[in-house]
């Protein structure tokens, strides 16, 4: 397989607080913010939320980086976060521009169980290259990577203003609460990045592979009265806490509030982001996904 | 020990919603009132907090029944919670009144790993019958009853309403996420809560006896910059998630975001709430208690 020679990945911007209900970025961020890191620039992304302490003020902050936000004109009146998307993107990209920071990670906390998990945008494989070093290195940790399959243009999400970039989407852990298992477990991860990007700057030479990868196809609602909206059945709890394992048609997927088992109908597909808090708003349940192994090119710095 | 007789316990009241994101009391009222059962009140205490799916809007409900507060005059630019309590007061109380409810059963959940618990005031054994009932029906289920020591005219909670009464407080579970398991358990201990109540109406006799209870004495802050207020450390992995494991002098109880380990200094006892989620703008890390064993008078139903 080709060999691909990329240049220094030098201006590096870490994430938290894109979600201010989310605490381990928040606290990991203003951590950073203490020991003034100078390699690394860190962003407190969504400051009004993290005051409040809730997802967002007027809308999810990490839905507003598609193209067609970040080129449409900004007023007093516009929603604070489509506000601040726009800040973000000036100090962070502009998107797609020469001048974007060569990565951006972003830190989450999800409610559901996925353990660490690693969210990407399909091109990005420079995720799957620190990715396979951190697996290499934090073996018992429960670690997983989810790429997302639509084109950066359509890329949503705040690390898509970078020339790459990624998610760390860690969980259990309910929001407005730090847990240090939690915390530790991206701590690691986000040390790890650090590290790998050091030794690529130093010209260490990374060798391609394979990688199993969650390819997400679809969402699934909670089953709700067709009146109210309201839902009408929780997560079954065989379902409850096994993301990433296989759903097999015919296993229990809701138990209704009046006791009745409801089964999947499906694919055989893989459900992650099971029982997230702020997708009940999205009417999410879980989201599935597709197992497939991608493969990655081998890596070196591009010298001159 | 003495043998108590006591009138019908037939004025009923359940109440979820209190804080408007704890899911489990939220949904339980509303399947209760879907199905119109006639033999209870159901009432969704704080209906504007539930939309917003948050603690409270202004003030934190569970705080706004002492019979100062309930005393004091209310006019419309009080606090939205308190103008709710007077109504919740005049439609379950008035508190200490005649015209109170028998029982009101409030239902809550925390993000803390504490099972299931009853909490209640000093001098309400009352729930030590019905919480000695459901143990020997749940006996798989991790059962505790929590006795908060105060007299009830400075109770600030909904349930001090009622002639008698008590929280049912389930975790872990995040707020604004139900799960089946914890619904589950909710469910079955109010079934019961109402099972006993229909016993002791058709004239069954309930024995006195003893139950281990947990006394609350005293509350852990988070250690914080003392400039910015901000907190410096998380639980430590070995006490989350161990509530009501006595803790001992020198266990760790907090690991701050620089590494360091902060152990246990005081008096040994038993630590609850370990991290709940909305207890962080309270100053509370975690609760300690004394386990007590309370004695309680047999009791049946008195006849004219």
């Amino acid at each position: 397989m080709e060999h691909v020679f990329l240049p220094p990945l030098s201006r590096v911007a870490v994430c938290g607080g894109t979600h201010g209900n989310e605490m381990s970025g928040v606290y990991m961020v203003r951590e950073m913010q203490r020991q003034k890191l100078e390699a690394v620039t860190t962003v407190l992304s969504n400051p009004r939320a993290v005051d409040a302490c809730r997802r967002y003020i007027d809308t999810d902050l990490n839905r507003c980086f598609p193209d067609e936000l970040l080129n449409a004109p900004i007023t007093d009146s516009s929603p604070y976060e489509l506000r601040r998307a726009h800040e973000l993107n000036a100090q962070l990209g502009p998107k797609g521009s020469d001048a974007a920071m060569d990565l951006v990670v972003d830190l989450h906390n999800t409610t559901a169980n996925m353990g660490l998990c690693f969210i990407f945008y399909s091109k990005d494989w420079l995720t799957l290259h620190i990715y396979k070093y951190i697996q290499s290195k934090m073996a018992s940790v429960p670690l997983r990577v989810i790429q997302l399959d639509i084109p950066i243009s359509e890329a949503y999400s705040l690390e898509s203003v970078g020339k790459h970039g990624f998610a760390i989407e860690v969980g259990p852990q309910p929001t407005g609460v730090l847990r240090a298992d939690i915390y530790n477990m991206m701590k690691e991860a986000l040390d790890l990045t650090i590290e790998w990007l050091q030794k690529f700057n130093s010209g260490s030479t990374f060798e391609g592979g394979e990688v199993e990868a969650y390819v997400r196809l679809e969402s699934v609602d909670y089953p709700r009265d067709p009146k109210t909206g309201e839902i009408t059945a929780a997560i079954h709890p065989q379902l409850q806490d096994n993301d990433f394992k296989l759903l097999r048609r015919g296993d229990p997927i809701f138990q209704s509030f009046s006791g009745e088992t409801l089964k999947h109908k499906g694919e055989e597909l893989y459900p992650f982001f099971v029982n997230e808090c702020a997708y009940y708003e999205k009417k999410v349940a879980f989201l599935l996904a597709r197992k497939v192994t991608l493969t990655f090119p081998s890596i070196s710095l591009k010298r001159d």
